[in-house]
């Protein structure tokens, strides 16, 4: 049993071997790479991942977990080995549905798709997508007809991504939270928005993301096994657990952008930083879910790193560094600005009270390309009728309207955004379980020490990798299932006292 | 036959884009990776050469092969699909006698070594890779072991690299070589040597960088399908003929050492960007030995980048970019500092004349290595031995000795270093040509033009890729065998109008 389990093993080293090397590729793609090396990138991401797709496929594969399985069942169930069986046969048994065939069409499909996307966007030009995107759409379709016998065909890429979620559960829980929020979005937005001027001065690259640095630095970002480059768009993406690297962009007339996108993507990392260094190369050794990765980036750069506790410790350091633009601008002028509510048109700008409006909304339109009743042609229009319907303005051009987003263009539609708001639920879950366990941590956080917030979420969340599922963590972490509330509660208190809020 | 030969163009297309994925790895590893990603990037590499590897040695790319023949046979030898299948066949040929496993082994051990070395150099500790190096050379005789029937154990090295030159040739080659070279350098260095402290100046990094790339846009050196980084050692690297990439390092004090590389690397990476794009993914999509490659490498740093009418148009944009440090420096004075011709230490940093001692004196301790008569512990006092010898001088330490070069701590020990020389030889033997056929080439560069020259390269040699041997290659261009006359006239024009010898 012991020599079968290192067989697994050795197939899943060599899978994950070559999953690895694709996201180098992908990250030389969006950082480094000059544009003549595109269409062969292309190619060799998709050869890397038919390659990977035919040995996870592997029938040999499918037997050892079979063979493996009594092994499994006489284990606890939170063992390691059982659950690197567990997981690995839960990949497995997405994986074998999906001809490789496919997997290299797809994947080249979405390299292509993501060049044309970084000229399109600055260009402002939709049509140069459209037919690609028909094909994603396609594609997407077809991935999810794999896996028959959903309650929606959005059930099986959701599936990818929050295992265990279905479209039904997503969008109940997006329903309670929209009520939640709208009379909250409502009665700021009536206010006068908080004036933050003092952050669109110019403010020099070089400095903005020396500060960044220094920032994560003190949350435990190991810059021995990670570094920051720039792209058009921020990501984490992880090499191997020695190697797991951040990206931002930097706008010089605009210090919260590069800023918070540092903060979010270091809490991505520090997240598979976090997982148990004896996971390496195996199915484990991956964050559980999208929506809980995404409840670590929201609680590093909301919770955390947009509390009034955070900067009354940084903003001096702040002001220093830029006292040209600052020096004169109180931290309550400077607070109110980085959390200032508005609706605006950029999800990744968007403050934390309407964020989940942008989110809510890509879902909805994704859920509608799928099922056929919005087509790609009437995209562009819908996108803008859903942000004069549900954020009351409409943006000037597709750039900053359905081009906005690289998703789209190089991943599926579908499967990927509901992550984003299911982590801003779960961040406020998983924080408030933090405080009840050390109620000193917003003081540490206050004098700018974050060991005790960020070890008691290794030992609690990272650690684990992928051992278990998102609702299966948040059980053992909060003793019950998913819900909104201390969500609510925490956007309730920090943006009553804000806008003086009944 | 058409579908045999597009199967097999399939086969080799995967194994391609593996060891282009691999390429990308090791330039990652060597430019922007964090340390912490040393150790599964070792296996990585490895993970990736086996697959390759197994892919190249399949019985089935046999089979095709030799169903080809017939086919290959009816071709003339210069077509394209004959080629192609004739330099499958070498490589097959090559590869089916070293099992995966090895291959995997020593890639591993390559990538644990050159990280090792990385740190050893900086420490001046040979120790630290001692026990690593030790491996390197039984990898390397076990490598030439799964080849039998050689003369000297190093042929089936030098047959990896230099394809159909035997040890015995090279030996050869190098000893008339070394009976012209020794008077020359006896009768320079026997004069006062060249002031060359208008090199040695503070000259900042960035503008060291900007002007290297200016010479190679103007050379040709194509930015849409390259880019230049920072590394230990420079180099060149291909993903594929649309991202052809070199690296260079700079010496703030040493105008020479960023610039000189970075105009050799431009060399290697034009020759490649000179291969017909319609190779791309096949295995003529390659330099074909590394004599020919090393010989554009030096044709475009030295014959061209090191010539008076080179600097007669380019010295005053120098001027202009450091007037401070060359503003009263004469050209006659920086010509002569930059062809200073002196016994020294470091290879790469060596001139045009003794260069080539100092690759022939790791040529005969690789030979001695290989051969059992020279054993890793004795290896730094025989490099200190052969520098006293060879060249009158000894290093303080190892770090410019035994440490210097790359080349042993990441790949094999035999069959790398007899490239240069020989390159120098063929870079003297190819100028000529490109002399005889154009004979305005020289007061076109003159002027800062290379079209011509560079045309006919990319005519005569780059477009080939690997169709042609190196001495098939020779043949075409110059109507006969390697031979030193032209490299040692060029030499004895140059350096004796230089100084003045008889």
């Amino acid at each position: 049993m012991e020599k079968k389990l290192q067989e697994l093993k050795t197939r899943l080293l060599e899978i994950n071997d070559l999953n690895n090397a694709a996201a180098l590729l992908s990250w030389d793609q969006s950082t480094y790479m000059p544009p003549g090396g595109a269409e062969a990138r292309g190619r060799q991401m998709a050869t890397l991942g038919k390659l990977a797709q035919e040995k996870m496929v592997d029938p040999a594969v499918g037997k050892l977990l079979d063979e493996l399985r009594p092994y499994e069942e006489g284990l606890p169930y939170d063992s390691d080995d059982a659950s690197l069986i567990r997981v690995a046969r839960r990949t497995f048994e997405q994986a074998v549905n999906i001809p490789p065939s496919f997997v290299a069409e797809f994947t080249n499909h979405n390299a292509l798709s993501y060049q044309a996307w970084t000229e399109a966007r600055p260009a402002n030009d939709f049509n140069r997508v459209r037919p690609m995107l028909e094909k994603t759409l396609d594609y997407s379709r077809q991935m999810a007809e794999y896996f028959p016998g959903y309650g929606h065909i959005a059930d099986p890429l959701i599936n990818f991504t929050d295992y265990g979620m279905k479209a039904s559960d997503v969008s109940a829980i997006f329903a309670q939270l929209r009520k939640e929020l709208v009379p909250i979005v409502k009665a700021i937005t009536s206010q006068e928005p908080a004036d933050d001027s003092c952050l669109r001065q110019f403010y020099p690259q070089d400095k903005q993301l020396e500060f960044g640095l220094k920032v994560i630095k003190k949350y435990g970002y190991d810059f021995n096994r990670g570094r920051q480059d720039l792209t058009h768009h921020p990501f984490m993406t992880k090499f191997s657990l020695g190697d797991i690297r951040i990206t931002t962009r930097v706008h010089e007339t605009d210090l919260g952008d590069a800023l918070f996108s540092t903060l979010h993507e270091s809490g991505h990392a520090m997240y598979e930083m976090g997982i148990n260094m004896a996971y390496e190369g195996t199915p484990l050794a991956n964050g559980t879910s999208s929506g809980v990765h995404e409840s670590q980036s929201r609680l590093w750069e909301n919770i955390v790193g947009r509390s009034r506790g955070f900067w009354d410790h940084f903003y001096p350091d702040l002001q220093a560094t830029f006292p040209d633009q600052l020096g004169k601008v109180s931290l309550d002028t400077f607070y109110r600005a980085i959390n200032g509510v508005r609706k605006s048109l950029i999800r990744t700008d968007a403050d934390e009270v309407t964020y989940n409006l942008h989110v809510m909304l890509r879902f909805d339109l994704e859920m509608q390309m799928l099922d056929g009743s919005l087509s790609i042609r009437d995209l562009p229009e819908a996108w803008q009728e859903r942000y004069e319907n549900d954020l009351g303005i409409a943006a000037p051009d597709n750039r900053d309207g359905v081009l906005q987003d690289v998703h789209w263009y190089a991943f599926t539609i579908g499967g990927v955004f509901q992550g984003y708001t299911l982590g801003n639920i779960l961040s406020g879950l998983y924080y408030q379980a933090a405080l009840k366990a050390h109620p000193e941590i917003p003081a540490e956080i206050n004098h700018g020490k974050f060991d005790t917030l960020h070890n008691w979420l290794r030992t609690n969340l990272y650690q684990h990798g992928s051992k278990f599922t998102a609702a299966e963590l948040t059980e053992r972490v909060t003793g019950g299932p998913l819900r909104i509330e201390p969500y609510i509660q925490y956007l309730k208190t920090k943006y009553g006292e804000l806008y003086k809020l009944d």
